[in-house]
């Protein structure tokens, strides 16, 4: 079964339907985030990769108009306008890395009606769920203020897809190694991880497992020490790396407990051992509000490895994004219902400095401070360059990260940037408004007239 | 790249050192949920048929042993112990869709060691997720009291690989349909879902595009009515079916506002347009706690539809999983640092009436009430049976979910059901961690002495 099947039912359903309404102009869908959760004050652009991949290869092939056909309890036939269906459509989107507010599209896709309908599950699904753990490891790497992070977080991520895309999006925030081996190699990531529990319980004491453990990985190693009792654990590490001579370079790891004592105590038990590089990595349930604890405590700790909650963004595993029809067959479109007001049109993203960005249309010309966030990467349904390299995406995350405001990027309780509206984009929104209401209330909408009235600009306007 | 890459590297690491070291006899891991989270009173079991086709298919393969090679920065040589390493041990679990409590193992391999360490990511990967959204789903049957539920999650859950899982522990948990076509035709689960508000928006006004797909698609109709105002977009709605002598089986959709209050009003227009048979469909950011007042305020709402904040368990995304050694070569052992301490040996979950279950050992006899909960599923690496059937599963799960205490299965601060230890296992417990505390102290373990101490249980048991 193809990709193409990887949609809600309703795609399929409507699909049909422009097809036999012959509904085929080109229409614009901007993929966007109304709200951001509590305590995220900006987002990073991510999952454009793997859409791309997807727009590239999506094709309707006779596996998936049986699916469709057996899923809607229709015959075969009734699905054939589908068959073979691509993508032929133009996308304009953020590179990855990008921080992005409230409001701003990610990604617009201009592509015939039932195309750009069709292809609006899988889409959303990937910018939606990378750009909410993009954001969780941006926000780890700020609170570690230049300490190292690393990813452990495959064994509690929504499946294994997702293990690798938090791994991947670490990288992109600037972590400095994940425990996942297959995101390593395909990514040219560095592979960290020593030893978990079990291969201490499985020896007769800690003494013989690091012992071992050191007999079979030349190089430096890490000793997990808190199997039984932190204190004597690291005294334990101790005594066998000083024996062996495997100080160089190696660490303990500490796993549970209060962590920032743990480490003051393990600092001084390594020093008092003459082993003042051996260095201490600290995990267990950390994210970036213990990172933020810790740092701020001046913890002796040199690296932090990160797992569970960032790789399912804990406090914020979803984002409110949509998928919005902006304009359709050169009518600009708009949606009205009660707290999802959307904008109309085709839209730019200009980034001020400070990120202090504004919200316009496509054609309209940047402020002179501003420079278009929005690329077009694929034309007629084809890239329009290589595929995007997780180092440019997070060169672009450490710059944009430089350039928020500090109370932005707080840990507790940050302050939103907002984004403003241009004026072409308010003046276009006030139009369309008018011609809906103007329209509910039976009258034809006199020519013209409509450009006079201005409404507010939609609620979820920054 | 085959799975066996998907894991931790520290999985890899440990392997060698058990493989040069010879350490090669049996060990059994136990995987469980330590501490339930805030808001879960049951757990439902998960995971295990994904588990199995791993482990099935488990191969260390040649592109393997040059992932592992390159990622450890190794020559491949060295690797050389794991290649062709397949998995032939056995595995007892609960079988899916049985409730499970915290501190129950869900699943026990024994293995030879090297085996049993590689495999702990992927399988605690499966189990983890997929334990944690089946019990959200659960709560949802619970919460609408027996009206229709399906799933719309697809389009936020963390990935497309964790969207079908949420479609399957949807039907799992007893749900009607899901909007996840590709889960749908896999699953043979009933697909669902008609319009968005892009199909109202692409039409000139709401009469135009409710007709235009009443026109493709023949049967029943769910129009979409929120896309401006929502009691005109009943009206409307009301007044094509009628027209069109298409209510019969059809509904309208509300995805916006105050559903309750707006299912009122929409009941009353439909009633008043003489189509009592027109059913009404409420979704957008529902949950159990959503529907659960709905449902208490008596609103007139016959489906409801579940989304993002199911698909990725939005109040409680991950669980407190563990996979533990709880045995090595005949040895029982535990893990007693704080707050993480485990229990040891090979265990069975006895179920007693209302699930007042008892946590043994696997080979104590069942208490006289107690009806043993894990199953041999795998032996040499092969399964024992086929694999297991979803509706079989949707079973289990109903009947567990009945005898649950009503404090249980209360949709807000619920008291969660606590399993004790039978006296097997308590004594085996204290007589682990004085040999552990003993040998800590630098003596002998006195041969029988052990046997008389009795220190708490574990702090985990419930």
């Amino acid at each position: 079964m193809s990709d193409a099947a990887t949609t809600d039912l309703y795609e399929v359903t409507m699909a049909l339907s422009y097809l036999r309404e012959r509904m085929t102009q080109p229409a614009t869908f901007s993929c966007f985030v109304r709200d951001l959760p509590p305590g995220r004050a900006f987002l990073v652009a991510a999952g454009l990769e793997s859409a791309l991949d997807f727009l590239a290869g999506f094709h309707v092939g006779a596996a998936d108009i049986d699916t469709f056909a057996e899923t809607l309890r229709r015959p075969a036939a009734d699905l054939a306008p589908l068959r073979d269906l691509r993508f032929t459509g133009e996308v304009r989107a953020v590179p990855e890395g990008h921080v992005v507010l409230a409001g701003e599209p990610l990604l617009e896709i201009t592509a015939p009606l039932p195309q750009a309908q069709l292809v609006e599950t899988f889409v959303l699904n990937q910018l939606s769920h990378q750009t909410a753990i993009a954001a969780k490891c941006a926000r780890c790497v700020i609170a570690a203020r230049g300490r190292p992070v690393v990813d452990f977080s495959l064994r509690r991520t929504h499946g294994t897809a997702a293990g690798y895309q938090a791994a991947r999006l670490g990288a992109m925030a600037g972590f400095a190694g994940t425990s996942n081996v297959a995101a390593a190699r395909a990514e040219h990531l560095t592979a960290v991880g020593t030893m978990a529990h079990s291969y201490i319980e499985a020896f007769e004491d800690e003494a013989a497992a690091f012992t071992a453990f050191a007999r079979s990985h030349p190089g430096p190693v890490t000793f997990l020490v808190d199997t039984y009792d932190t204190e004597s654990g690291v005294a334990v590490a101790a005594r066998v790396l000083r024996d062996l001579g495997r100080a160089d370079g190696s660490a303990i790891r500490l796993d549970s407990g209060d962590l920032g004592a743990l480490a003051v105590r393990a600092r001084a038990v390594l020093d008092e051992a003459g082993l003042p590089g051996v260095r201490i990595v600290a995990s267990g349930g950390l994210d970036e509000f213990a990172l933020d604890d810790l740092t701020a405590a001046g913890a002796p700790i040199d690296v932090y490895a990160v797992g569970t909650r960032i790789g399912v963004s804990a406090d914020a595993p979803y984002l409110d994004s949509a998928y919005k029809l902006v304009e359709y067959d050169g009518r600009p479109v708009m949606k009205l219902s009660s707290a999802k007001v959307t904008a109309p049109g085709r839209k730019q993203v200009f980034r001020r400095p400070g990120c202090a960005d504004v919200i316009g249309l496509a054609d309209e010309p940047p402020p002179a401070d501003g420079v278009p966030l929005l690329e077009t990467v694929m034309r007629d349904g084809v890239r329009t360059g290589p595929p995007g390299r997780l180092p440019d995406a997070a060169r672009r995350l450490a710059a944009d990260l430089a350039q928020l405001p500090e109370t932005a990027r707080s840990i507790r309780s940050p302050t939103p940037v907002r984004a403003s509206f241009s004026g072409p984009l308010t003046d276009l929104a006030a139009r369309v408004r008018h011609r809906i209401e103007h329209r509910a209330r039976g009258a034809a909408t006199p020519p013209g007239d409509s450009r006079r009235s201005a409404p507010q600009p939609p609620r979820h306007t920054p």
